[in-house]
């Protein structure tokens, strides 16, 4: 199996980081434009210290504070207008995947003139400001990849950017901004990273690397997942979601995502699913569907991962999954036309078909009304 | 434990991996300096396989092949006026950790002039040409770390420079043209990559994603014990040996290594002892002397080492080492004067005192002489 692994992004992880690396964030630029959604990063301490650190190196900054879950294009060229407005020349994003994904946007167009209709169909230049990012959720991995994922109205699904430029220069990590996360936002985004890590090892780039990262992110949610059940965290399980959610930000900047994603962000558009809640749902029965195809490489992602097989897999996110939304079958023929056009659903060795898509929608939505233990 | 992690270095690892991603070599430059040793990389078709990828991008080269065993002052001079007089924009280090530790102070000082007295004594400017890495034996891991290594004949050592500009843009790991390497460098390189490893674990800097390379790198080697000590390995060891040092380099990379180095440093400076062989030599009695003072730390080791203790780990080794050679009381005396100096003897939360450095010389060299049950 051959390797290309890359991970440019340096990765400041623990107690206190940003204000212990005030220093990282100095080499960055003069002034940064701090991207962030309303009022998470107010309250969960991490904006004081960006700014505290600003402040010890004598950066100045502007603020950007209007990012909503699943940002749109027309937030991110607001942003990008205030980048130019204030003559930033670094970005910090702040918060969980919308907030980091917009600033990444935004950072891509305070440097480029990008007409609206082409953002998210063409590619771009590898010219972005620099970026610095600190994560306020366990999940994303945002802050370690070169992607970034918008609402994507024409479409109508999320559709995500990738360039080399995207890559953070620095994640600052620390799980205590995620004491206060409710339950509910705590689960989805450790699906959102389970599903990362999984989808990693089931891609056609995965390599021994990435699984080896991915292997370990799977070991640390997964020791989680009773936690995550009774919904009562401690710091130590949130270090570990953390330490899992950037491994498997590490993977899929390497390996991409699966099926799961594209089919998962129809949820997210269409029924307000959340991403990694969508995920999590869609994970067993697409790893049904593609394991039969890959024996190989399945036994050897079981060991690494720490469950005997898909059935203790599946049993262990129905458990955290609990009751399900109903999905219709005009929806699920709606939404598989649409996933089996993404491209990430060739980026797994066993390709879908339009009705292996509709058959993991439909059997991941039966789990809801009773047929669990048949399908699942 | 706190995480400070960067690995900017692209990792293509795989069989035919340089012709196959030749464009890898196309952004770093016009004209590349290709620097390595007078034979190898043309024997092993490395350089065959470079100039072919070159070739193909429309790129020109110049040959600076003049690189020895442990590398002057004055060979890195000598390539740096080479890179100078034929204007190349970029360097290409090819062979083992010499050449690539070579083209790696030959790429900073194309770019600065530095006096001859101040290479070893200051610290550098970030600022060298880019520079792209083909390791030819499983070992030296300088493919993916910011540090080379010159022979310092005003200390009477081996001296390292580290500096972030030193990180090579890409690393292009091949175990080909590792098929024909002698027993006897196989082994030694291989023993440079374990004490990356164990040392990387042992370092004050070591921290969750360190250990998790660094554990994978020892079970890797490992796993080739036996065919190292046979002499014989098939293509599938020669790619667990390359896997195994290239993830030691992203270890040391990001801890440094500890006094174990700086004691081999000098048995390489003045006895010619090989530089890995000099490191697996120290390592057991290196170990046993400072596990005493962080039992916790060993605890979570060996675990991930795959050894179930130091007796284990130290049986293996002196199997691989075989007989040893003398060192006189003076030369331990000698060499532990100079060892302690060294910065990374403070690079463990166990430091090394002048007597406790002088005993593991005298440990790990009585095992030649009939004492190796007793002491090892």
């Amino acid at each position: 199996m051959n390797t290309n692994y890359l991970m440019p992004t340096k990765i400041l992880m623990g107690e206190d980081c940003i204000r212990s690396n005030a220093l990282e964030l100095a080499g960055l630029g003069r002034k940064a434009l701090i991207v962030t959604g309303k009022n998470s990063a107010k309250r969960n301490g991490s904006l004081d210290d960006v700014l505290f650190s600003l402040d010890k190196n004598g950066q100045h900054y502007a603020l950007y504070d209007q990012v909503m879950s699943n940002p749109t294009i027309a937030c991110v060229y607001e942003g990008a207008a205030v980048a130019r407005r204030e003559q930033v020349d670094f970005v910090i994003g702040i918060g969980g995947g919308s907030a980091m994904d917009a600033a990444k946007v935004i950072a891509l167009l305070a440097r480029q003139d990008i007409p609206r209709e082409e953002l998210l169909s063409k590619v771009h230049k590898p010219d972005a400001l620099p970026l610095a990012m600190v994560p306020t959720t366990a999940g994303t991995g945002s802050e370690v990849t070169p992607y970034a994922i918008l609402t994507n109205d024409i479409a109508q699904t999320k559709t995500p950017i990738g360039s080399l430029a995207l890559f953070p220069r620095c994640a600052l990590l620390d799980a205590g901004y995620m004491a206060e996360l409710p339950p509910g936002t705590t689960l989805n985004t450790a699906l959102d990273a389970l599903s990362h890590a999984v989808e990693g090892m089931l891609s056609v780039r995965a390599n021994p690397m990435t699984d080896l990262l991915a292997g370990e992110s799977i070991r640390q949610i997964a020791s989680c997942f009773e936690v995550l059940h009774l919904g009562v965290l401690e710091p130590q399980h949130r270090r570990a979601l953390l330490y899992g959610s950037v491994l498997a930000g590490m993977v899929i900047a390497n390996t991409g995502t699966t099926a799961v994603h594209s089919m998962g962000h129809l949820l997210t558009y269409f029924r307000g699913i959340a991403h990694g809640g969508a995920n999590g749902l869609l994970l067993p029965a697409f790893i049904r569907r593609v394991q039969g195809g890959m024996p190989e490489r399945m036994a050897n992602i079981w060991p690494l991962t720490g469950f005997p097989g898909i059935d203790q897999f599946s049993s262990a996110l129905a458990g955290l999954l609990g009751e399900r939304e109903e999905l219709s079958e005009e929806e699920i023929e709606k939404f598989s036309a649409a996933a089996i056009r993404a491209k990430n659903v060739r980026n797994c060795p066993v390709v879908l078909s339009y009705e292996d898509i509709a058959a993991i929608y439909r059997e991941s939505f039966a789990c809801q009304d009773g047929n669990l233990k048949e399908i699942c």
